[in-house]
């Protein structure tokens, strides 16, 4: 099957920088949806897209990217649901699964189309068009949840990604995937919002090197986004969350009691496992 | 003042490092200590150092860099004392300063010799002479805790830094030094060492990017030093471990409580201090 009409919703850092892969890597047209004209027109400039969208582009898209947050995501295609023919694919590229799925399923049924859920594991803690980049996806995991999507699509989607630079891709449930990310990318997130409100942060410069550039990083965040990506997920990062305030409030009471054999049995507990992990 | 001999004392990842640096960017002089005769024969072949050091070499240095932990600095001084002169500059690199400042100021009494303590900020999260390089310092900041030290030696050991790639230099009391380096440098570390301890970690792969690479990162830690700097610093990494808790436990009930607006003040809070440190 021949991918050639694109289109993203949303040109944000995730949609922008798949428009510039799409138009760096790829012979396909790619055509861009954007409520903001100043970015439509920036994206069209830089040749990131070749048109605004419209219905007609929808009727016509192989493959649709829907880079809007996950309860946007879920109105632009229900206010466009008659656009949507049999042979479209829908993806989405959310950090958190299972409420967007489950909510486009519903739709993919109603509408006719095929659903195939996303996740590009690509970021940065920069947001919006300016800051995408067509090489963002360098190497990175493209994690498919096809949630029933037939495996052709599954791995049309793959190989797609594989043009746009992806290094690999895994394949899982929508519950699986939010309890892994919950771990990888959402706590990291909370760490460094709790980290950098110390009241020593602003004395940093100076004191600080590497260790404080890599936790707080992050604490850079786009706050509406991931407040909705945490909520979504609230079961699973709690979760996370308590193991992680368990597991520091231990090494905390080894510090606090002077327990020197203690505390180096966990720090070690710590080495171990990212060894085991050969990193 | 000229320097031409120097001295360090332990090289493992930080004394290897100076002395890779003195030998590839100083004309310096560089003899070099350690127990482990295999890093020693290491060390001459590769040039990060002309000799092995002897007592000879102590007291015609112009400045002893003491590279070990904290305990064993404070025996090393103690048991080559007499090789000290009215004009041996001592400094140690300890990551941790009140502890070790106290202890080297009275061996500097005693023994007629200037301490200054500096704390060179760098490093990585592989340990030993082996993971050692010349480049280590650059652009680095090298924390000067004088600890009554003369305001000349403080400026050669300075300028002296500047010679091996350090890119900024502040001074501080040990106190003050100790307090921002519980929040910069040893919270990152617990922090790490509680993160990799989730039971998804093993499972991370293809479902990771930058986010968990970064706060995983020092996890990899030496868990005898780290050991020994936490407890030295216990006090002030409490208080800090205390703060980190508090927070992270608001956003950690924000988010079990679905409290969308608080979480989303919460969030905000973190990315506005970033985004006043101007990063």
């Amino acid at each position: 099957m021949n991918v050639s009409n694109i289109v993203i919703v949303g040109l944000g850092l995730i949609g922008g920088s798949l428009a510039k892969a799409f138009s760096k890597y790829t012979d396909c047209r790619v055509s861009g949806f954007d409520t903001d004209p100043a970015t439509l027109e920036e994206a069209l400039a830089c040749g990131a897209i070749a048109k605004a969208g419209d219905a007609d582009d929808l009727a016509h898209a192989d493959i649709v990217y829907l880079c809007l947050y996950p309860e946007a995501d879920i109105h632009f295609v229900s206010n466009h649901l008659s656009s949507f023919t049999k042979n479209t694919i829908v993806t989405d590229v959310c950090g958190i699964k299972m409420e967007v799925s489950r909510g486009l399923c519903q739709l993919a049924e109603k509408g006719g189309f095929t659903y195939c859920g996303s996740h590009p594991m690509a970021g940065t803690e920069k947001h919006g068009f300016s800051a995408s980049r067509a090489d963002l996806f360098k190497g990175a995991s493209y994690i498919l949840v096809p949630c029933g999507a037939p495996e052709s699509v599954c791995e049309l989607l793959r190989q797609t990604a594989f043009r746009l630079g992806f290094g690999r891709s895994v394949s899982t449930t929508p519950e699986h995937h939010d309890q892994l990310i919950a771990f990888t990318s959402q706590l990291p997130h909370a760490l460094a919002c709790a980290y950098v409100m110390s009241p020593r942060c602003p004395e940093h410069r100076g004191f600080s090197a590497g260790s404080y550039r890599d936790v707080s990083r992050v604490a850079n965040i786009n706050e509406v986004m991931w407040s909705e990506l945490f909520l979504d997920n609230r079961t699973a990062l709690t979760e996370e969350l308590d193991i992680f305030l368990k597991n520091l409030t231990e090494i905390r009471d080894a510090v606090a009691d002077n327990n020197h054999a203690h505390l180096e049995t966990l720090l070690r507990k710590g080495r171990l496992i990212k060894e085991e992990l050969g990193e």
